[in-house]
């Protein structure tokens, strides 16, 4: 599936964006990575990384809600805090969860950051922990301790740490869009890996962004967390996230750029920069669901409130029985209504408009008349837009899916084995 | 796959349950049914018929949230409304849903209760709708004017009615029970249809309850709503209902046994006997999930309220990763518990259990090293069971809900064309 770049979602591009050539986790002044093949994998494919800025950064991150937090996370976040929001690394697995491991889980994880720290001649304090893999399953420490000392750290090895992380992903996804602020160009770029079915009961999202920008810390984390309201969290519903789901933002001021807060005027113009570096890997997660082969994306217009339009929009994109029928292409509009009259949004029944594509299928709650193989035509492709107008007010909020196919059965029957 | 009578889940039955011999939904006394095929299904099945009392009966129901309430369900609420919790049929039909149809809908689904009114010889205003099919497409209403004058009464065709209230139903689903009040035998009949992939996010459930007990209205409001709480509610999820789900209890009175109210002796013998025959159906409907092959019974023990042991078990009947794992009898706990991190029960991440069949494979939030083969063993059979123990009190709660499978995918890539 064709992937429109990052700078496409950025209105007012300055042309500089072009410059960028090869997009990663690297793509940022002063960040490298390495990763090799441990053997945590049962594949034998890349499966340890780091990720590093050669300096100190200031950094923000959002986390899964489960209760139940693999031990990455809770180590992630803990040390996110000690440090007061500063970090230098993430070390990163595939493979393996670390999850509901208990005490060991946590030790492990410990102990994983220490030897990154060591490798990269930093505190362990400033090092953070990602896994994604199996659950349940204690972590292979003599993979780790092997691996970690072997990594080769390098600026041009952002997509091999994009490979490393995958799991059910089919292929990398990674993002990168430059901006000029204060006359000096400011980078950003990223990876992500995930997510299963899109609506995720569990299956990870990993996500790592790194920039040359110099924010203030509050900035970063407000921007960060703006951000990933609009995009990730669009691509699952009702919360619900693994174990594991992490999302880390390093800025560590390399671009020589004046410093951000809240209240710089180019603040704006940064957060459209990694809203549009965000939505561009939401799409790519969304493309990729497992077993998928159509890219839903959902606009709900005219809502009440933000709220509103967002549960919409995912109860949308998170319907079992629309994601199936759009698999089939068959316009079945009124799995749509209903998926949204069971959201937590305000609707009347009698205002609600509906079109796929461009075909309108429903007006005031009731369906057009519009033929169906008009409508159908709108869902051949990979990429199948929906629209509801809710008719009561003007929020808005946009939504990313993909189909139910028989592929995403037969995957997740056998993940563990 | 066999299931098991609704006599089955009443303590300390008494023997004459045995003696029903026939159950459906006209097993009460003075209940009649009658369907046949009216060309409202391209398949030409049964798809409308009419339940009926001889007398008029005090009537209970429970309706679906969703906020796009099909016509039948709004006329239905009205009417019970309007009639003071009184009725005595219900004209129901499969193949349309008259949902999405705007004010022409309504006005279908109240000529269709004139006619059975007409045929029946009573009131429209005690004549109730049920409708289930596809979304937004008018009710074929010439098939229902030329249906309703030719359908059959009969003490004995509660089976033909079964019948026409299936849709993606591989078989119908009858209960029936008898219990002994104040010397008298009561008996319970009743039937459902559905529900597509149990946590259905429109797939619709309907039920109909007929039993010869003389009941106070508001016990007869009271009891239904906890049974239908305590088992069809438990085959879904989040409250994600269809457009048109209902369920209609009718109770004529005609046993000759007195009247029940909530201070009744046997008020709580004729609840446990209403909850058997809810159970009955409940897990007659998880076991025909559109493609399931099998059946998951999670019980939840030791949640700090009802509530929590209610929200933890759905969470895990509708994990469409835990669905698909128990197709691939993957014994993949840590989907389970994941699943039940993102519900809203409060879970204290190092108490959690977790049985598959009697192989325990979680204790303290950490795997127990049982034999994966030995867990798996416990998974090959149609019923699986789950029991999952949070540690943290003495609320309980069981849900019932079926594997995810290819052949899900396949029925609802193609539903409405």
């Amino acid at each position: 599936m064709t992937v429109t770049p990052a700078f496409m979602y950025l209105k007012g591009l300055a042309q500089s964006s072009q410059s960028l050539g090869d997009r990663s986790v690297t793509s940022a002044q002063g960040f490298r990575a390495g990763a090799l093949a441990a053997g945590i994998k049962a594949s034998g494919k890349p499966d340890l990384g780091i990720w590093a800025s050669d300096v100190e950064c200031v950094a923000a991150a959002t986390f899964t809600p489960n209760k139940f937090p693999a031990a990455p996370v809770v180590l992630s976040r803990a040390r996110l805090a000690a440090a007061d929001g500063h970090a230098q690394a993430v070390v990163f697995n595939a493979g393996n969860a670390n999850a509901c491991n208990g005490q060991q889980g946590l030790s492990d994880a410990q102990e994983t950051s220490r030897l990154a720290a060591e490798k990269l001649g930093i505190s362990p304090d400033l090092v953070l922990v990602a896994s994604t893999g199996i659950i349940g399953v204690p972590m292979p420490m003599d993979r780790v301790r092997q691996g970690i000392p072997r990594l080769e750290l390098r600026p041009d090895a952002g997509h091999d740490a994009a490979q490393a992380i995958m799991t059910t992903d089919t292929r990398p996804k990674e993002s990168a869009i430059a901006i000029e602020i204060g006359g000096k160009e400011v980078r950003i770029g990223a990876m992500t890996k995930g997510v299963g079915m899109i609506h995720p009961n569990m299956a990870t999202m990993l996500a790592f962004i790194g920039t040359d920008a110099d924010l203030d810390k509050t900035f970063a984390r407000a921007t960060l967390k703006r951000a990933v309201d609009l995009t990730f969290n669009m691509i699952t519903i009702d919360g619900d996230t693994s174990t594991n789901d992490s999302c880390f933002l390093l800025a560590n001021g390399l671009s020589g750029a004046p410093k951000l807060d809240a209240s710089s005027a180019d603040a704006e113009r940064f957060t459209e920069a990694l809203e549009a570096v965000c939505t561009d890997l939401a799409r790519q997660m969304a493309a990729d669901g497992e077993g998928a082969s159509k890219l839903l994306e959902v606009n709900v217009t005219g809502a009440a409130t933000e709220a509103d339009a967002r549960s919409a929009a995912r109860a949308v994109v998170g319907s079992s029985l629309v994601k199936a029928a759009l698999h089939g292409e068959d316009p079945n509009w009124g799995r749509v209504l209903a998926a949204i009259g069971n959201s937590a949004a305000k609707v009347d029944a009698l205002r609600a408009a509906l079109w796929i594509g461009s075909v309108q299928v429903a007006r005031d709650g009731v369906g057009t008349g519009a033929s169906k193989d008009d409508a159908r035509a709108q869902m051949h492709g990979s990429v199948v837009q929906m629209r509801v107008d809710l008719g009561l007010g003007k929020a808005e909020a946009r939504a990313w899916g993909c189909d139910l196919t028989e592929a995403y059965v037969v995957e997740n029957s056998a993940y563990s084995t």
